[in-house]
């Protein structure tokens, strides 16, 4: 998975202005509120428990701030629940006067792993430097420390690496500010589920932690604007906190910078200026007009959608160039369309019903802002919709198959199913089958799961649909999550692409859709 | 030696607001520079180098700008001398945007050792914090680094601990801004001996390098005010840079904060207010008398002298209480008077020495500011030396001992030297044994080394003092010292009182000492 990376420094980017400026002239007043920790907590090895440990209680925050601390002192303050923002503490010293520095060792933990598994035995393939941890020297007592990095936890580690014998220290007002572009409150959720009151509760929190200057994946990793993510993000968005101004934001911060050809970037950079990221893929760019066509449904901002026409078009001229001259999308063994984090998945037939999905909304917006294009449009997806039914569909095992070694996957099925590919019958099938005898390439995204739920309500198996939620997602929150994580496999609990849990994200914005299936289908 | 901590937070301190208000309007402005580093350098082992270690020449400072650092990569810049000051550097990344923080470490050290020898092995007894080493994750880059932290170095390791494997960090602009309250020159050595100018000169970088608000015992640790350390600076400043002022400034602080009887403390600390340390010396005490004698010898400031009298007074008082009715000091297990860094050393005869000499002093500024007291002090003064003749000579030796195990020792002869027990020809007798005869238990420190040249020298064997200021502080000369060192012992290298070397302050106060008596004695 680490050669997925993609590094094309030497690509040339082109820079519109005035889709910038736009986007900067959108930049949101954040948010900002105190929380302090709610009580000190001792992790304890549990097989039972997700990752391995429990937490038990071990005091009150007083209790805590009564402390004298010595070298090699250690407490784990909880939060209650996942916040992302700047910490802030105030130490002093007890005994004689400080004849030497205090070194603090804070680290930050989304989850108790992070707090409890020292980060000098990880071994995953990610960049260590997104494991959240800051050393102090103190060289005047009192001091009040205001960490200037933004943070994302819900567990505090505070370590007394050293003082001196001559005094003890003593830490108390430890307080993060909260940082989010969205509110405290949101359209309330009129589900009479418990359960899917409580993930839809999960839902909109982390969406809000994950919504900052611009819609971020994840607040601890990667911070950054990714358009798969945005997608859901703003889907969600939709029937919660309705900022659309920020999902305006990030179609201009994509619109902005453009590969030479006309294509989207997958990501963004908005700081210290904004730069659009090396990485190419092809469902990725595709679905930016997916993005601009809900968030004209949601607004009716016609301007917008003129505006940004032209971009959405390349997109849609550059996927098809990619297409065989059977309009089929040319596999290839690299890292070219995201689908899923899965090495064995082949992403040919994916990857076509993600470019007829988005055809679909293409030809919906030319009708409105480019009748011109709507003829070929309409024709060019009978075509790809017929020769994907005569390339991939497998009458013997009832499934899609994809690639030269013709693989049959759930990604495959979601998504053609989603293109609308075959009868209406045969999607409901292939959808009944994929719940009976899921094939062994399965799904190892909630941003996947997220898909495979949208495929099963659009083939009317909402039943099915609420049972998967609530198996999938209400298995998270039993687990504890606060919000809703990158990666989750009921069978592998420790699973990661990256070779290590602690490098996850567990605040993860394409986990967070159960609120809108839930709010939009009425769940 | 680490029970030798004193630990009394329970002692009440009487604060002095005139005196306080006084050293605070003589707080002195830092002169500031910006030095680069000179160029790389890599540390090889060499069992004839000082602590083992020899740096060799790796390649210029603009080599290092233009290296593309990955993780694990690292670099020592050499700033080619001793410096005290703020850091700054400037990092940019190389190749695919940064999608993840760059993680760097940066270790400073007066010695190569410290940036080599990991500080995660270091197991003195003293704090660990001291080390001298700074984290620092890079959210956004290109980004300019200015530590808060006064840091204490010639060299500076820089790691890249953690950079994605999208892109490289390049480092550039470092920049230290040194501080010092003495100005870069000072009136010049005349001596015509080409070794005593080289002595000389470390010994005025030690001096202005301590110099900073306060007179610092070391710049790196304890980076303090203390009595001992203040008497030997004000000295070699009285030849060098002459801020009398400075030494005003830190007599009224000594006096600004005593203990409930008077009481001076053997150390301040100044910020973040001014405190007094509740470390209470026997022999630092009593120096208070000699500096403020100093000081008026130096600048005829008889306002300063008549108002801190009785702050000297106070001492005399005080330490004639700690003698038993014969006039002897009492003696003591505990860490109760400094005289040196030994665990075996007996401490009564040198500091029955020491109170003589302080007398002395007292005698002379009692003549002019306290006429009623002189008497007394001839009288007793008479008192002290004949019985510190009787109690300490042991003519079969030739040596004055110490303590109720009759101990032979280095500075029981000198500090009786210097107390002027004995008649002239027997001192300087005592003197040549010294040299030709050392007892077991010798000098640790610069600091004692210092009493025992002053010895020679006030009993005429100045050609034995050059020499042996030749050996010791011209042995660290030729070892490269930039500056002088807080403790060395030609025989053991890697001798440290604190059970590590790299724990050690090799740019300390009471090493500084060589410059004066080149000066004051035309060497």
């Amino acid at each position: 998975m680490s050669q997925a990376l993609q590094q094309n420094p030497s690509i040339t980017m082109v820079r519109h202005a005035d889709f910038l400026a736009t986007a900067e002239a959108l930049k949101p007043q954040l948010h900002r509120a105190m929380l302090q920790p709610r009580q000190q907590v001792i992790a304890l090895p549990d097989v039972e428990a997700i990752h391995g440990w429990r937490a038990e209680d071990s005091g009150t925050l007083e209790e805590f701030y009564g402390r004298e601390l010595n070298s090699g002192d250690s407490v784990i303050l909880d939060f209650g629940t996942h916040c992302v923002g700047h910490l802030s503490l105030r130490c002093h010293a007890v005994g004689s006067p400080p004849d030497a520095p205090a070194h603090i060792r804070l680290t930050f933990g989304e989850t108790l792993s992070e707090v409890t598994e020292p980060f000098s035995e990880y071994e995953g393939w990610l960049c260590r430097s997104w494991l959240q941890q800051h050393d102090e020297f103190i060289d005047l007592l009192p001091a009040t420390l205001e960490l200037s990095r933004r943070y994302c936890l819900r567990y505090l580690k505070i370590e007394v690496v050293a003082v001196s014998r001559k005094y003890r220290l003593c830490v108390d007002n430890v307080t993060l500010t909260t940082v989010s572009s969205a509110p405290a409150e949101c359209l309330r959720c009129h589900s009479a589920d418990p359960l899917l009151r409580q993930i839809d509760a999960v839902s909109v929190l982390t969406l809000r932690n994950c919504m900052q200057d611009v819609f971020e994946d994840g607040p601890k990793r990667d911070r950054r604007l990714w358009l798969g993510d945005l997608r859901l993000q703003a889907l969600v968005n939709d029937v919660t906190f309705a900022r659309h101004d920020l999902v305006r934001r990030c179609l201009y911060l994509f619109a902005g910078n453009t590969r030479e050809d006309g294509m989207l970037s997958a990501n963004i950079f908005v700081q210290p200026e904004v730069i659009a990221d090396d990485t190419f893929l092809f469902d990725y760019a595709l679905f930016f007009i997916d993005v601009l066509f809900n968030y004209l449904s949601s607004t009716g901002d016609k301007q917008t959608a003129q505006e940004l026409w032209p971009t959405a078009w390349r997109q849609v001229e550059l996927a098809l160039e990619r297409c065989d001259t059977s309009g089929i999308v040319r596999d290839d063994e690299t890292w070219w369309s995201f689908i899923d984090w899965h090495d064995e998945l082949n992403k040919q037939a994916a990857s076509q019903g993600v470019l007829i999905f988005c055809l679909e909304r293409a030809l919906s917006l030319a009708k409105d802002y480019d009748v011109s294009k709507a003829a070929l449009l309409t024709k060019t997806l009978e075509r790809l919709k017929a020769e994907a039914y005569r390339a991939f569909w497998d009458e013997t095992c009832g499934f899609y198959v994809s690639g030269a070694h013709r693989q049959i996957s759930c990604a495959s099925q979601v998504w053609l199913v989603l293109a609308d590919v075959g009868s209406a019958e045969q999607q409901r099938q292939i959808m009944k089958r994929l719940l009976a005898q899921p094939p062994e390439i399965g799904m190892n995204t909630p941003y996947l799961r997220h898909h495979f739920i949208a495929a099963l309500l659009k083939t009317g198996l909402q039943q099915q649909a609420v049972a998967e939620i609530k198996a999938y997602w209400g298995a998270m929150v039993k687990h504890g999550a606060d919000t809703f994580w990158e990666l989750y496999d009921p069978q592998r609990p420790e699973y990661s692409p990256y070779g290590s849990k602690i490098i996850n994200s567990y605040c993860h914005a394409w986990s967070c859709t159960p609120a809108w299936f839930i709010r939009q289908y009425g769940l």
